[in-house]
Order: structure tokens, then C-alpha cells, then sequence
């Protein structure tokens, strides 16, 4: 592709590591910054950074205008997994190699932790980006902050996540609840970090809507690999363990399609995501890119 | 005082109730409504959305126009309820006479009840209020959501609540940290629902300044009361099973001062509020009657 997204990725990684410091460090009394500083964001792959920042510099904005929200993103989607790793939860000890944050706060703690980041991911993407990008029409922001609120209440994330629970274990999981867990569980917030770089820079309709198909793709394929990966993978190259669906008996593609299919299915949406950029030429490069990091990944 | 502030709150309350009925089965998806929309607030007094509401009215703003920001506050307030009664909290299985969220839905729906309110309320602060007044100048819309994420955060009640579990048991628990536990825990929201309405009518300097200063006052005394009635109520009176304090150990103003003394702070704290609104005149005659309701109540 002419464009090596794992070194940029590994180039900018201490930036938003950075970055999310400094945001924590002066949002959080010291008194209580130790179980919201845990950073599930240490060793992420900074995708959802990356995502906010390539459509914004692609209308003429700068990354440095999009960090807040790239680090609110973060931040959400950190609160997601100290959530969902609890004990009423999925009760994971391991998350990307590191011990879950209730193992070593504790379960008030994490649940205080969760909650915390959650809101302050509001506070900082309008103070962060009014901070770092003063003129930016106001309701521009006021979008970014609402749809994020969308994306993670029952529209989004928390809504596929109630219906992914209440599935465990039930036979009769149909494809449609399959698709309906994921588009929200993990594809609402994904929609909202592709756009939202375009969002703060006031991006066309059609941009927006361009965006919009990709993410939808990219973020379905990216579950399906996710359920492959939990069947085929080591927790050496997850970091986390393996197998934690099969014994929980959770509906996933590979279940419902088989391991080729499924497997197929990811490559085809990768090339759909990819064909929807297309027509933007040498500027949707670096997103083409994440489409195919997304399939090829090992963790 | 010439006005009837238990009238006008029985009156509203039915107002409120079907505003957040209305908001929330708009907002979740019909098969995780249940544990989202088990309402705390059903039986809550509505103080929150009343405090909201007054200073908008103040200023020539409308109720209707407030109401969504009044919901978002409530929907805050509930998702701190819901995730305090937690087994790893504070471990209430009764509330407002009620069981609690995880006594019904179990733990994990509880807490992603929580972190749905905690979102959604985000959203329908800022979509509510665009619906009901298209004309709202968005950088108050915007200061609004960034002040109530702060006033849940680190900086606010999920500070406050990290900072109260260290303490729990702790022999040498100063005045200074149990100032710090309240201010933090009740008093950050207790501030943004007095204030947001004032924000949203685009109140003076002056004016937000007063109210900031009734803020802190009637919220210190209503945590103070609030320790009293733990000590000196009976489950029926309060909804909720009494003599948790003592039974976490917890830091109390009772435990520190006793109880004459802390009665005697909670009414000079009232006259301090109502002092500073003195000023103001008729209009202030709701807040004033609000502050004596807050050193009076039995529940």
C-alpha cells in the first residue's frame, strides 16, 4: 500500500499514551487516580485514536485538534473493558496480558473506576478540543458529545451487551440477534470514532456517509476475527485467555458459520470497507490499511 | 413562607416521573429496558429537576425548556444509586422502600443499567434540550455536559465515593476528609442542578455565584441530616435499611461532632443559604422553601 500503518501506529502509540496521562493526571484527585490511571490503554493498538485523527487531517484538520477526543474514545472504551471484565461480568482476570483491574483494586473500585472515566470522556472531549481548537463551531461539539452518548446507552454498547448476556447459553441464538449484539456492542462506538474526526472538522454529507459504511464493515469483520481468534489463538498472542466464549457458552460466528466461512465473510466486508474509500484515492490510504491490520491481526 | 413546596413537588411529580418514562423507553432498545427503567426515581422527590427548573424560571427560561437537562440530572442520581447498592458497595438490598436494581435484575444488568443512565443522560441532556429550544445558544448547551461529567467524576461524586470506601473503618478519619467525601460525593451534582438551569437561561456572573454558594450550603446540610437520620430513623421512615454507617464503620458527622452539634451546623448552614438569596427576593422564595425542607425531612 505504499503506507506502513504498524510503524505509525507504534510511532504514535506513546503520544496518545502521553496523552491520556496528562488528561487523567488533571482530572482525578490524586487521592483516587490509581484505579482509573490502570491503563487498560497500555499496549492497546491506539485504533481508536487512529481513526479520529486520519478523517480529520483529511479535511484540513490536525490531529492535535482531535486528541481529546481520540483520548475521550479511549477512555470509554477502557470503562467498556474494566466493566465487562468484572466478576458479575465476563470475570477475566487477563486483559492484553495485564491483570484485570479488579484484580488488583478491587471489584468497588473498578465498578468507581468505570464510572469515572465514563463521564470524564465528556468532560474532556469538549474542554480538551475547546483547549486545543478554541474556534470550532460549538455545535459541531455538541454532536460529537451526543452521538457518543448514543453509542454507548442502549442504542450502543451497553445495549448489545445486555442482549450478549442475556443469549449465553440460550440455543436458539438466531443470526439476527448475532448481528444485533455486535453493530451495537462493539460496532456503535467504532462508527462513532471514524467519524468524529470528520465531525470536528465539518465534513460533507458524503464523507460522513462514506465513513459511516466503512466503519460498519470494518467493525463487523473485526468481531468475527475477534470470535476466531478466541477460538484459534494462544493467550500468549491474545494476552488474554482463550476459549472464554466456548465456555460460556456464547453465540459467535465461527458457531454459527464454521470457522471457513466466517473467515471468508471477514475478507469480504474488508474488501467492501475497502471499495467504499476507493473513490477517495490516495487520502483513504491509511484507512485502507487499518481494514486490512483488522483482518490480519493475530490479537 | 406563602409558598407550598410539598404541594407544588406532589403536583410535579407526576411531570417528571412521565418525562423520564418518556426519555428512557425512547432511548433503549425494547429488550434491555427493564433494568434501565427500573425507576429509582418512582417515589424520589424530585429535588433535582425542582432545582433545575427554579433558577431557569427565574431568569424567563421555561421549565419545559430545562426538563431534559432535570431528567439527565435524575438519570445521574439513579445510575449512583443503582451502582452504590452494589454487593461490592455499599451492599443495600432496599431502597426507597424498594429492593435495589441487582436485587431484581442481578449484577451484571445493574451495572450496565448504570453505565446506560450514566451515557444516555448525556445525550438527552444535550438532544432534549435542542428539541425543546432550538434558539439555546450551543456553548451553553456545551457547558452544561462538560460540568456534569466533572461533577461525576474525579473531581465530583465518583471522587467522593473512591475517597469514603478508603476511609471505611479507618480509626483517624479527619473533618477534612469527610468535608472533602461530601463535597465530592453530594454536593458536585447538587452544584450543576442548582446551576444548569441558570446555564441554560444564560444567568449572570452574580446570580450563578449566589446559587453556587446555596449549593454548597444546602448540600453539606443535607449530607449532615442525611448522617442524623442513619442514626436516629427507622427503615419505614427512610425506605432504606437505617444503621449502615455504623455498620461500615463509616466516618459520620454524628461520629465526629455528635448529635446536637451536627443539628445545630446543619440549621446554621440553612440560614447561611437562605441569607445569600436574601437578596433576590420573591423569586427566591422556592429555594428558600427548598433549603427548609432539606434540614427538615424524615426521609
Amino acid at each position: 500500500m505504499g503506507w506502513d500503518l504498524a510503524a505509525y501506529l507504534k510511532t504514535r502509540q506513546q503520544e496518545v499514551d502521553a496523552a491520556l496521562d496528562r488528561a487523567i493526571a488533571v482530572a482525578i484527585q490524586k487521592r483516587c487516580l490509581r484505579p482509573c490511571a490502570i491503563p487498560c490503554w497500555w499496549g492497546a493498538n491506539a485504533c481508536d485514536p487512529f481513526c479520529v485523527w486520519r478523517p480529520a487531517s483529511w479535511r484540513g484538520g490536525s490531529d492535535r485538534e482531535a486528541m481529546a477526543v481520540a483520548c475521550a474514545l479511549e477512555m470509554v472504551h477502557t470503562m467498556s473493558l474494566i466493566h465487562d471484565d468484572l466478576p458479575a461480568m465476563d470475570n477475566d482476570d487477563l486483559r492484553r496480558g495485564k491483570p484485570t483491574n479488579h484484580k488488583v483494586y478491587g471489584e468497588a473500585m473498578a465498578i468507581l473506576a468505570g464510572d469515572a472515566l465514563l463521564a470524564y470522556a465528556f468532560e474532556h472531549a469538549i474542554e480538551g478540543t475547546l483547549a486545543a481548537y478554541p474556534e470550532i463551531p460549538p455545535a459541531r461539539l455538541l454532536q460529537v458529545a451526543s452521538r457518543l452518548g448514543r453509542a454507548i446507552a442502549g442504542h450502543g454498547l451497553v445495549g448489545g451487551q445486555v442482549v450478549d448476556l442475556a443469549s449465553e447459553g440460550q440455543p436458539d441464538v438466531t443470526e439476527e440477534t448475532l448481528e444485533f449484539i455486535h453493530t451495537h456492542k462493539t460496532g456503535a462506538l467504532l462508527e462513532v470514532a471514524v467519524l468524529s474526526g470528520a465531525w470536528v472538522a465539518g465534513a460533507s454529507e458524503d464523507l460522513c456517509g462514506a465513513l459511516r459504511q466503512y466503519a460498519a464493515a470494518i467493525g463487523l469483520a473485526f468481531q468475527i476475527v475477534d470470535d476466531i481468534l478466541d477460538l484459534t489463538g494462544t493467550a500468549e498472542e491474545l494476552g488474554k485467555s482463550p476459549g472464554k466464549d466456548a465456555a460460556a457458552q456464547k453465540i459467535t460466528y465461527p458457531r454459527l458459520w464454521g470457522l471457513e466461512v466466517s473467515q471468508a465473510k471477514a475478507n469480504a466486508l474488508i474488501a467492501e470497507a475497502k471499495a467504499v474509500l476507493a473513490p477517495y484515492g490516495e487520502a483513504a490510504q491509511p484507512l485502507q490499511a487499518l481494514a486490512d491490520f483488522i483482518v490480519h491481526r493475530k490479537s
